[in-house]
Parts: C-alpha cells; structure tokens; sequence
C-alpha cells in the first residue's frame, strides 16, 4: 500500500523546499516564541528537569537512576508522535532517537534534498540542556508553582520546536552551500570550521532576526483588550505596557543561545557536505 | 508520600481562583486563537476525522471499525497526559475518560471551588464534532496536503485548549452564581433553562469577546517583520495586510461555535447546582 512514488505519500506542501527555507525560518519563529511565552506563565519549577525527583516510571538503563519528569516526558510523546511518522521527516529529530517505536502510518515521501550526512547530525542532548540551564530561568520566575504538568507539557512543546529550528540550519547551509559551491567546498576541503562559520555568518541578516524576534515577542507578548490597538505605542512606550514576558528577554535567549546553536548544526552538515 | 494537605501538592498558581475568572478566560483565548491560526497552515486533509479512512491501531471497541486517526491520536495523549495527572485538575476534562491510565505521579490538591455536580459534565463529544465540521473547514484551505501528522497534532493541541476554555463554563457559571445566588436559585428551582441562559448572558460583554478576538487574531495572524509595526494599520487598513487566516474568520467562528457552548456549560452546571 505505501509507495515512495505514489503520490498519496508525498509531502505536498512547500514546507521544505530550499527556496522556501527563509520563509519557513521565519514562521518557526512565530511558534517557538509564542511557545516560550505560554511556558513563562509558570514558574521554574526546576524540580521537573532534576534526576530522582519526581516520581515518574522511567530509570536510566545504565544507572537505574530514576530520570528527571521532562525526560520521561519527552520520552512518551515521541512514542506517540514517532508512530505517525514525526521522525521520518528530514526536519524532525527525536530526543531519544534509540528508543523510537514502529510507524503505524506509511512514511512519507520528503523527496531528497540533503545530503546524506545531515542523517548523522543530531544536537538534541546540547539543546535540552541549553533550554534547561538558560532558557526557562531566563525567562520564568524562580521558585516553585507545582503545575509540574502544565509546565513540562509547554517545555515539550519549546524543546521541539527549538530543536527543529535548529536542525533547520541543515537546510539553511545547504541552500547557501548551492549559492556559492565553490566558496563552500574549497573550506570543506581544508576542513576549515571556523572559516565556514566565517563565511555563513551574516551579521546583517542575524541583526534583522533579533529585531524581527523582539517586535514577535511584543505583539504576542502584550495583553491585548478589545480596543483598536495601537501597536506603535508597544515599542516606542515600552514602559507603558504590560507585556507577559518583556520581549527584550525573548529576544536576547533567541540571540544568545538558539542563534549560535542553529550554525553549529550548519558548519557541522558542511564539514561533511562532500564526504 | 502524597497528601491533599500537604502544600508541596497543592496548586499555587492562582489560575483556578474565581477571582481570576475573567484573566483566565483572556489568557486561555491568547493560547486558542494562536493554535487555531498554527492549525491553518495545513489544510483541511479530512481525512484526520473519517474513520476506517488512515490504518492507524485503534478499532471502536463495539463495532471493530477503525477508529479515525483524530481519535487514535487524542486516545494516545490522553494516555500519556492522564499519567503526570492532568484530568485530576477540575478545568480538564479527557475526550476518552473511559480510558484514562494509572496517575504516575500524586495528584494535586486544587481546593474545592465548583460543585461536585460538575464531575458529571462533559460535552467533548459534541465540542469534537463541533470543531471537525465547522472550525477546521471554517479556516483551512479545502483539500489535502497529506500532513496527517503534523496537522492532527495541531488539532488535538486545538481540541484540548477549545475543550478548556468551553468547560470553564462551570467556573463562569459559579462566579456568576455566587454574585446573585437569589436570582440564580430561583430559576434553577424552577428548573428553568431558557431563564438561566437569559439572566447568564450579557451581550455587551460577549461584543467585547469578540472585538478582542478579532484584535488577537490580526495581532498574531500578521506577518511581523523587522521594521518597527504600526498596528493602528493591521486593523484600519485591513486589505493592506497579509493575514495568516482572516481575523473576522477566526471571530466568527469563536463567537459562533466556541462561545455558545460555553453557555450551555454554564447552564447545564447551573441546573444541578442545588443538588
């Protein structure tokens, strides 16, 4: 029944097509920050990313550690959401990609646009722990609410979405690998790292994504009541208004941390991009 | 270990207070109108809600048919969410209570603010039907683009929040009760539910709602940029700009399908209120 041919399992959507990459760049934003505000509406609660700390079913297979309730978490969803093929996506990556369950739906046919090494690249363990460590205290009060649920569902929510924004970069490097092949392949080449950082760093561009992120943050971020707003008064009044999260934090997390992450993810597809 | 006294288990967030009533319907309207708008990026691949239609492992347990994969899916969250306690929280309800799991972890102590007659509403039968024949056709593009996946997640994201916000009626209703008990129990002694639905609604307030729906749904449903926005045009100019789904859309659909049942949760706890 499931063909790689067959129309009926294509992705027919523009979703990843590289001269769709910026456009879909731009509308995983709008998801990670709206995300990242709903989870500012709880506290740290930072007992949900700690070990042995809530008494959920899962242990470490090594350690018979009892694991912290966001890897048990993460854990289940992806057992849910790996059996309708979330995984077999080129944009997906799982978390616990050892423990993925069978599909229960055909795989879908993507079409081939990477190159085979972006199989090989997953970032997750460094992008669970930068959301823990910086992202959550950044951006939530500190102490403890016990809406441990109602958090941890919102942080699986942030951890996917970040985690595809940033294995996107894949995407983004081999768009920009097309546009000056030579440039790109000389570095690969040499297996020069920093000098491909040097070459897919575009400070302009990376100013406007902060810019564009702050004002996401401001308009999602405001309470937004049934008068006509008046959106000009959000940014140039910032002390005037009341926003859920002030969109200076989104945005500074968005540069410090996500942004960095995303060009590892493309220095470390170009490194392999002609092997 | 756990205890309904013991503070580490009691909610102190001030969500389910009903002096919080009105901020929390407000917040819950943010998180719908971005997951409806989020859902509109697929269409409307009715496949998702048609049973014996995608092969997913789930069969209705009286007929053998098998079930649509809206269902499989809503099925298998709530075995997950159901584990870290999310339907022992008053403002939750499963689609499939039937099946709930085993809790995981303690349950929380939420106080007791809602009569207990409201243990025994439940419309999410009518509110999934609801959502499969008016909203989702209501905003997506007709036909199919085969993201089965990534648009039932969208749905049960959308199903789960909409269920919420519908079945907080009974928390509106309480409030409301506890203002005027006289009036109310006067009515409810009689029996009365055209009277009741009369005296709980206030059509200034509900032209509010959706004067500020519309607002959310320009505010998040436009394409934000880099350059500092000027929202006074997002709504005075509206051909201008580019919606992700038209915001009138999104306000009619709430004020059509999503309010009015609202109401008939209040109306169906205010009738048993006296029991």
């Amino acid at each position: 029944m499931s063909s790689i041919d067959d129309p009926n399992f294509a992705d027919l959507s523009d979703r990843l097509k590289l001269d769709n990459v910026r456009q879909s760049l731009i509308r995983q934003e709008d998801s990670i920050i709206f995300a990242l505000i709903e989870r500012s509406q709880y506290k740290v609660n930072d007992k949900i990313y700690k070990t042995n700390s809530i008494d959920v079913p899962c242990y470490d297979a090594k350690t018979g550690v009892r694991s912290s309730m966001i890897e048990f978490m993460l854990r289940e969803r992806e057992q849910m959401d790996g059996k309708i093929r979330r995984y077999t996506s080129p944009d997906e990556h799982a978390f616990y990609p050892e423990s993925l369950p069978p599909l229960v739906i055909p795989p879908m046919n993507f079409g081939e646009v990477l190159h085979e090494c972006a199989l090989k690249i997953n970032i997750n363990d460094r992008i669970k722990e930068m959301y823990v460590e910086n992202i959550v205290p950044g951006m939530c009060e500190s102490g403890d609410d016990n809406n441990y649920g109602s958090a941890g569902l919102c942080d699986v929510n942030c951890l996917q979405l970040i985690s595809r924004r940033i294995h996107y970069g894949k995407f983004v490097a081999e768009a920009k690998f097309r546009a000056q092949p030579d440039e790109y392949s000389d570095l690969i080449r040499k297996q020069d790292g920093n000098g491909l950082m040097q070459l897919l760093t575009n400070q302009a561009v990376e100013d406007r994504v902060v810019a564009r992120v702050t004002n996401k943050a401001a308009f999602y971020g405001q309470d937004i009541n049934e008068e006509v707003p008046d959106a000009s008064k959000v940014l140039t009044n910032p002390e005037n208004q009341k926003y859920k999260v002030a969109p200076e934090i989104i945005a500074d997390l968005y540069f410090k941390w996500i942004m960095p992450m995303t060009k590892d993810v493309q220095v470390e597809y170009l490194l392999q991009r002609l092997d």
